[in-house]
C-alpha cells in the first residue's frame, strides 16, 4: 500500500497506488462509489491519526475494487494529478536524526564526531515540497546548498516511553526525504535549523509505503545521484541508531503524534564530503532511491 | 490589548483583557451581542492572521461594550475561566534564540560562547502549557531540570526576507516564556532540541499583549524567581541579537507566518549558573516577569 497526496484540479486528496506504480485511486472518490458516503479523511494526517479503522477501510475498498467488473475506472493515471508531498504540511517541525551514519560523521570531520547518542535537529514545517518540484536555489543566502538522501519514518499513532521492543507498531509507514541544507548557514549558526529550514529544502514522497509492506526499515538500500552520478550508496544496515532506538530515545520524555515525521540521517556522499565540495547549482537533478520505496525526484531552481 | 486564549465550561476561546487585567471579555460573545453575528475567529492564530482586520474589530467592540450601559456585563471575571497559553497549540516549532545575552553565554561556557551569528533551536508543540499549570518533573529521564525565562514574540503576519527596519511590522505582539531545559540531556545529546523538547516544557502566557503597546521590545526588565528569591535580572536591552535581527536573520530563507512564536534568549542566572547548581525540584514555583507584560507563574509537578 503506496499512500499519496494528489492535487487534482483544486483539490487536494488522499489516494493509493496500484501495484505497478502508474495509477491513483482516490480514497473518498472510492468510496462514496462503494457506499455512497464519504468517511474517510480528506487529508493524509487525518487519515493516518484515524488508525486500524483507516487501513480497514482501505481494504474493503480496494477488495471491493478489485471485485467489480469496471474497477478500472476509478483508477486515474498519475499523468493526470499532480503528486505532493504525502504530507503536505506537517503539524510540526520534522524531526531529523544528524550523523546517523559512521562514514557520513567522519567525512563531516573526523571520527570523534560520530555520536555517542542521538542527535535530532528540526527543520520548519515551511521546508516541505512534493516530489518532482522545484528547491529554490537561495542564492542571496547560501554558497553552498547540498543533497542529503535519507529514509524517513512517519509515525501512526500517539506515544511516550515508547519501549524500543514496540517502536515499530508506532510506525504508519516509510518515505524518501532530502534534506536540503546550506552548510554555509549550518555552520555559521552553530545549532543546524537554520541551515536546515529553507523554504523547500525538504522534498518528501513520492509515497509513504505502509509499514505491512517493510518488514525491517534497518535493512533498506539507500541511493543518491546528481544529475545521474552516484553519490551516495548504502543501506539502512549501516545506521548507528536504527529505527526503533530513534523513537524510543525521541519519546522518552516527548509525545510522538500520528503524521510526525522522522528523518533517519544521510550516508556518506554529501557534496560537502568531496574535495573540493560538490556543492548543488541551478538545475541540477536530484534523485533518491530507497529500496521497497521507490525514487524522489526533485532539482535546483535555474 | 492582552489577547488571552480561556477554556469556559468545555470551550476554548479567546479574549481580551480589562484594564486591571481582572476580568475577560470574549471576543466572539461580545460580537454576537452587538452585532448578532460571530465573524471574528474562535482560535488565536486564526485572529492573528485576520491581521488588521481583526485589530479593527476588536477596537470597534471595546468602543461599542464601553459605550454601552451595561457593559460590565459582558466582562467575566477571570476565576471563571482557565487560562491557556494565549496559542495552545503552535502549527510549528517554538523557534527558539540560544545565548543572546553575553552574562548567560559566559555562565554556560566562558565567554567564547558569546555567540558572533544568531543561534536557534526548537522546541515542539507538545511542550505548550498554560499559565499556572504544572510542568512536569520528568523524573524518568533528568536530573537536571531548569528555568529559562524569556521575552517571546508573536508573528503577525508572512514574510521573507524581512529588513531589520521593518521587522516590527511583522509582529503581533509579546508574551512571556519559560524554555524549560534538561541540561543533562542537551549535553549528552549535542543538538538541543532533545533536552528542550519535553513535554508541558514550554509554558507561555499569560497573555499576548499587542504590539501598540510595547513601542522597544529591546527595552524591557526580565525578571525569574523560583519559589519567591530572585534568580535571573536584567533588561531586554542586554540582547546581543535585539528582535529586529532575530526577525531579519530567521527570515532570510524561512517564511515567518502568523502565529510563529519566537523565544529572544534567557539573561544569566539559570540553575545550571550556580556553584553547586541549583536545579528544579518537584514542587518548586517559578515566576517570570516582564515589563510591561505581566507574570508567568508555573510550578514543577509534585
Amino acid at each position: 500500500m503506496n499512500f499519496v497526496t494528489v492535487k487534482k484540479a483544486d483539490e487536494t486528496c488522499v489516494g493509493i497506488m496500484n501495484e505497478n506504480l502508474t495509477k491513483v485511486l482516490l480514497l473518498q472518490q472510492a468510496e462514496e462509489a462503494m457506499t455512497g458516503h464519504k468517511t474517510i479523511p480528506a487529508s493524509m494526517i487525518d487519515c493516518i491519526a484515524a488508525g486500524e479503522e483507516f487501513i480497514r477501510k482501505v481494504n474493503q475498498l480496494l477488495d471491493w475494487v478489485s471485485a467489480k467488473g469496471n474497477a478500472e475506472s476509478l483508477y486515474i493515471p498519475i499523468e493526470q494529478v499532480t503528486l505532493l508531498s504525502p504530507i503536505p504540511r506537517p503539524e510540526k517541525n520534522i524531526f531529523c536524526v544528524g550523523k546517523n551514519y559512521a562514514e557520513h560523521a567522519i567525512e563531516m570531520g573526523s571520527s570523534a564526531d560520530i555520536p555517542q547518542h542521538v542527535l535530532v535537529f528540526t527543520k520548519a514545517p515551511t521546508t516541505v515540497t512534493g516530489p518532482n518540484m522545484a528547491v529554490l536555489n537561495h542564492k542571496s543566502v547560501t554558497e553552498q546548498l547540498d543533497y542529503e538522501g535519507e529514509l524517513a519514518v512517519v509515525i501512526g499513532k500517539s506515544g511516550r516511553a515508547i519501549k524500543r521492543e514496540e517502536a515499530l507498531d508506532y510506525v504508519f509507514g516509510y518515505t524518501i526525504l532530502n534534506d536540503v541544507t546550506a552548510r554555509d548557514l549550518q555552520s555559521r549558526h552553530k545549532q543546524f535549523f537554520i541551515g536546515k529550514s529553507l523554504d523547500t529544502s525538504c522534498p518528501m514522497g513520492p509515497w509513504i509505503v505502509h509499514k505491512s509492506r517493510i518488514q525491517n526499515p534497518n535493512q533498506l538500500k539507500i541511493e543518491t545521484k546528481i544529475n545521474g552520478e552516484v553519490r551516495q550508496s548504502s543501506n539502512t544496515a549501516n545506521f548507528i541508531f536504527p529505527v526503533e532506538e530513534i523513537i524510543s530515545v525521541l519519546s522518552a520524555g516527548m509525545t510522538l503524534e500520528p503524521g510526525d515525521i522522522i528523518a533517519t540521517g544521510t550516508p556518506a556522499g554529501v557534496g560537502k564530503g568531496f574535495k573540493p565540495p560538490k556543492f548543488l547549482q541551478p538545475g541540477d537533478q536530484m534523485e533518491i532511491t530507497v529500496e521497497k520505496i521507490g525514487t524522489l525526484s526533485n532539482y535546483i531552481e535555474k
